[in-house]
C-alpha cells in the first residue's frame, strides 16, 4: 500500500513503508471474533481485545511465572500470537474438525503476513510466534498460560456463557488446560478454582466418572 | 470481585486478587468506542483496538524516535494511556466542550482505577499515565506521536471517513498535530504527507488563507 504509493517514487524510505504496510495489514485482526464474551456480556471479544488483555496480564502478573521471564519479549509474543488468524480465522478451542487443519492454515498465514515486514523484523516476529507455538521456553510457557486463563476469567464473569453455548464438558476444559500450570502454578491454582466453581454451578458439564 | 470472593477467606493471595480485579475492571476499555473507523470501514475502533495498534507500532517503529527510547516502558505507556476513559469516556479530538472538562474527568478516573492495584503497581501505572500526559520524556513524546499518527492512517485508508463526518478543517488537524514531530520527525513527515493528500482530495477542509 504505502510501499507502492511512496516507496516506488522514493518519496519515503522503503523500509518504513513496509513497516507501515504491515501495521495496516494487521489492523484486520480487529475483525477476528472469538467465542468468549467481554466482561459485561455485550458482545464477543475480538483478537485485538484478547491480545491487549494478555499484554496487560503479562505486565502485571509476571511475578507469578514459574521461571523468570523477559517481560518485553513475552509482551511482544502475546501481542502477535494471534496475527495468523487474519488468514486462518479463529478456531474455537473445542472445534475438533477445525483444529485438524489449524496448524497448516496458520503456517501458511505466518509465511505471508510476517514477510510484509523488513527481513530481520519479520524473522523476529515469526520466531516469537514459533516459540509461542512450541511452548518450550519460560516466556512461551507463561504466554500460553495467560492465553488459557484469560478466557476462563471472561467465561466465569459472564456466568459461563460461551461454555454453556458450546456445551463444554469438564474433561474437555481440563484436557485443554493440561499444560496451563507449566507457565504459572499460582495462576493455574486460581484458574482451577474458577473452573471448579463453574462445574458446581453447572456452567461446565460435569464428567461422568 | 476476586478480592471479596477469595481474598477475604484467604483462599487466594490478596495481592493476586487485587491484580486480577484490576484486569477484569479494565476489560471495560473494550466498550469505549472512538471516532476512527478500523481499516475496512466496517465499524469504529475501540480503545483496546487502538491501544493494541499503538503497542505494535511502538515495537516496530521505535527506530524512528528522535531520541532513544525504552521500548518496554513505552509499550506499557501506550497500552494503558486510555484506561481513564473507562470512567471519563472518549472525548473526540475536535469536541471543544468535551475537551474543557476532559482533564478533570480523567484525573478522577485515574485516582479510582489505578488504586485497584497493589500500591507499587498502581503507582507505576499512574506514573506512566502522568508521564504520557505531560509529554516531556522521550518515551512520552514518542507515545504521543504514535497516538496522533495511528488515527490519521485509519482516516486515510477509509477515505477520510471520520474527518468528513465531523467536517474537520486543516487548521484543526494541524493544530492538533503541532507537537507530533517531537516524538519522531520521520513519522511526522509520513503523517504530514497523508494529511496533505487528504486536503487535496477534499477529505479535510482546506483552511481559508
Amino acid at each position: 500500500m504505502y510501499s507502492e504509493r511512496y516507496g516506488s517514487m522514493k518519496e519515503l524510505d522503503s523500509r518504513m513503508c513496509s513497516q507501515l504496510d504491515f501495521i495496516m495489514e494487521i489492523d484486520k485482526l480487529k475483525n477476528i471474533v472469538r467465542q468468549s464474551y467481554i466482561s459485561d456480556g455485550s458482545r464477543k471479544e475480538t483478537d485485538t481485545d484478547h491480545s491487549w488483555s494478555l499484554a496487560m496480564m503479562c505486565i502485571l502478573l509476571s511475578e507469578y511465572a514459574n521461571e523468570k521471564i523477559d517481560v518485553l519479549k513475552t509482551v511482544k509474543m502475546v501481542l502477535i500470537h494471534d496475527i495468523v488468524e487474519i488468514d486462518a480465522g479463529d478456531t474455537y478451542a473445542y472445534d475438533t474438525n477445525g483444529n485438524d487443519t489449524k496448524r497448516e492454515r496458520e503456517l501458511k498465514a505466518a509465511e505471508r503476513i510476517f514477510n510484509i515486514l523488513p527481513k530481520e523484523q519479520g524473522e523476529e516476529l515469526r520466531g516469537l510466534w514459533d516459540e509461542f507455538e512450541e511452548r518450550k521456553t519460560a516466556e512461551a510457557k507463561f504466554a500460553n498460560t495467560l492465553d488459557k486463563i484469560q478466557p476462563v476469567m471472561l467465561n466465569d464473569i459472564t456466568g459461563g456463557r460461551a461454555w454453556r453455548e458450546h456445551n463444554v464438558r469438564e474433561e474437555q476444559i481440563m484436557g485443554r488446560n493440561s499444560t496451563t500450570h507449566e507457565g504459572s502454578e499460582k495462576l493455574w491454582e486460581f484458574c482451577k478454582k474458577l473452573i471448579e466453581e463453574n462445574i458446581i454451578m453447572g456452567n461446565i458439564e460435569k464428567s461422568k466418572k
